[in-house]
């Protein structure tokens, strides 16, 4: 009855297929029911989707079946990168939705994974470049999105009306979709993501292998290493869905820091200053 | 007349002389003088020192002769750590202060250097661990060293005397000051400091490689960077100092980068997973 009644007063937005409820999934449940989106919504983690629904920000919650899904106008696939290819999967096997989407940090396997699934002529894979090292239902929350870039990736069967839902989809919660190609999307995050994230987490642990405690570091020791909080699942899933790529970005930094201790061993003052001088420059240039 | 007068009112903590007015040495001026202290100060950049007096925090320019010093009752020596032993030697020349102390990141190199000065008896170095990447007289700020720790390294002549007056100094300004011995000290600092300072640029020295731009970085990107942005000079000088055990920390990243390198072009999950869960660990542990 309040369904039917929530029906009759067409929602803003139309309907969403929320699938995975962490940090980006919440947010973006948060965002579009604030937007009076009506927010379909699964999580595997049943006490997640309970207070999704129970806050109010999932209308109806979904089975891991996904019946009723068929409702919704648009899916967002939001689950870990190794899970995406068997929710694809499944959300292939119903009917529905014109626009299906993810939010996976990586862009090639996904947009195979779509294709395999039969969803060519409907997928488009987002990027959002958002969130921090928690993670979580009890981490999301509304305006996440705001100013971020969301990098999107259509799938080859995609036709420009099903990118244009996913483009309006992320400028409704505030971000700044650009249109990428699934390849050059992942170099790139290798470098400025995936690279700095291993980085934080190789130097977290060589100081944990020194024997000294987090609690000895500064405030920028702090920030240097804050990415090694992050999720351990979630970014081996990413790294090794990426490894090509970020293999090569890890092998130029073992260069880099190479080149500052052969400096520092032969008392080398010049070749070190030029080298911080080329890292100041590169991260003071706007 | 004026000087006079202000001698009348018996100054609160006495009477300083800073020798250097960057980031720390400017700062400490700042809250010794709202203290209630009287400041001789000296910049060898000369806009600098004019600065600081006509903002009243140094009520006394000395020259480079450092004629004048005589008048405190503590000398602090606030200049990048290479020029701390010149420094030195002038202060050794002028009679007066009780108490001579520094503010360098490094700590074995400037207790030789106050031994070798002669002034063993009344040198306790200081290394505060506060600042950022900014750096000058215009960065300085009161309260920079509010529950910051300081490390404090008495010379091997100095007395329980000298070392409760650099103590008092420190609390003075609302910092926490602890003794320790300079290579325990350095050898710290080299992993919890220095790491972190040449982790940085050697993240940013390889992503300015790779052609990228600053700009494409997250949030998560521009943080593990932050101290790429420190004063290239200030941090070659810290870092030859201390070059033996920044050397064995840089090598000890080394390994843990191609740990992960290796992991990742095994495609060995279990791992990498391993890895980034004993990295978060650490940073998590309190």
């Amino acid at each position: 009855m309040v369904e039917a009644a929530a029906g009759a007063a067409r929602p803003v937005g139309g309907t969403v297929a929320i699938l995975g409820l962490g940090l980006v999934g919440g947010s973006l449940a948060r965002d579009l029911h604030a937007l009076g989106w009506r927010v379909l919504g699964h999580d595997r983690d049943a006490p997640t989707l309970d207070a999704a629904v129970r806050e109010g920000c999932v209308r109806v919650a979904l089975g891991s079946d996904l019946a009723g899904i068929e409702d919704a106008d648009l899916v967002v696939v939001a689950v870990p990168v190794g899970e995406v290819p068997r929710v694809l999967r499944d959300v292939a096997l119903r009917p529905g939705a014109s626009v299906v989407t993810d939010v996976a940090s990586t862009k090639r396997s996904v947009l195979a994974a779509a294709e395999a699934a039969g969803l060519s002529h409907r997928f488009v894979g987002a990027h959002p470049l958002a969130g921090d090292h928690r993670s979580g239902w009890s981490a999301s929350r509304c305006g996440l999105f705001r100013g971020a870039a969301v990098f999107l990736c259509p799938a080859r069967g995609a036709g420009p009306a099903v990118i244009q839902r996913a483009v309006a989809l992320w400028r409704a919660v505030g971000a700044e979709p650009r249109v990428s190609d699934a390849a050059e999307h992942d170099r790139l995050m290798a470098w400025v993501s995936h690279l700095p994230q291993a980085a934080a987490s190789a130097l977290a642990l060589a100081l944990a292998r020194s024997g000294l405690a987090a609690k000895a570091l500064g405030p920028g020791g702090r920030d240097t290493t804050r990415l090694a909080a992050s999720s351990p699942g979630v970014w081996t899933d990413i790294l090794l869905d990426n490894a090509d790529e970020v293999g090569a970005a890890l092998a130029a930094l073992e260069v880099s820091v190479a080149d500052l201790r052969r400096s520092l061993e032969r008392g080398d003052r010049e070749g070190l200053v030029e080298a911080l001088e080329a890292a100041r420059r590169w991260k003071e240039a706007t």
